[in-house]
């Protein structure tokens, strides 16, 4: 799978899961991670065939699942909006009623803020530690 | 279900589908539906069990077949934020390079425009058939 160079940029990687590469959003100011599937020429959803599809829901789930342990958000918002860069991504974002931009959408908030070297390494960190955890637990299939 | 008041006085109700109903909603600037399970006390997409999750992305995908079948959008916006109403709610809107807000999300854009009635009524009878249309079609299972 090709990665669009903007996506490369303003992400990390951070795990391949069956479908999806797992990456962390360089936007320090919501826990926010994005799924991209490791597949190519894929734009929307229906792009995929029907079982990648269903291995994408598992994936958001498991994702959801993932940012809820990790961060207890408020809300999570998990959306596929790619009008700048359309190759498929789903954001999975943890919200809280105190952050900056609540209760409005990250995406024009014009909030941003660049993560320190090794805060962005602890979260990677603890991001895969719990993915695995969950990924191999009894709770999810 | 009980349907959040919000989002009964923002969207017209369309058809039911096996897990979800369809709902359009009423703001005209964007083609704009809404699907919500019908589920009680379901605020994430891990609130649904692992059937349902499954089903709930069968059905985004029957309804991004229908928005790309009758609006031909440049992008499909597919999103669960929930931040105001937390009520699980996936909205899924045809996005246009020429549309008012491009590229931007359409929340926070402040554009908002209500439907003519007669218009309303033409967009959810073209739904229903769209929706009738594909749910028997052989494209999809």
């Amino acid at each position: 799978m090709k990665l669009d160079p903007r996506l490369e940029v303003d992400s990390t990687f951070v795990t391949n899961l069956n479908l999806c590469q797992v990456r962390l959003h360089h936007n320090a100011v919501f826990p926010w991670t994005i799924l991209v599937p490791n597949r190519d020429d894929i734009i929307e959803i229906i792009d995929l065939n029907s079982a990648d599809q269903l291995l994408l829901m598992k994936e958001m789930s498991l994702m959801s699942e993932v940012m809820c342990h990790l961060y207890r958000p408020t809300k999570l918002n998990v959306a596929n909006l790619g009008n700048v860069v359309p190759q498929l991504h789903i954001h999975i974002i943890a919200r809280f009623s105190h952050d900056k931009a609540w209760p409005g959408s990250v995406w024009n908030s014009g909030l941003s803020e660049p993560y320190t070297l090794s805060s962005k390494e602890k979260n990677i960190a603890q991001l895969k530690t719990t993915i695995q955890m969950l990924n191999n637990g009894e709770s999810l299939d």
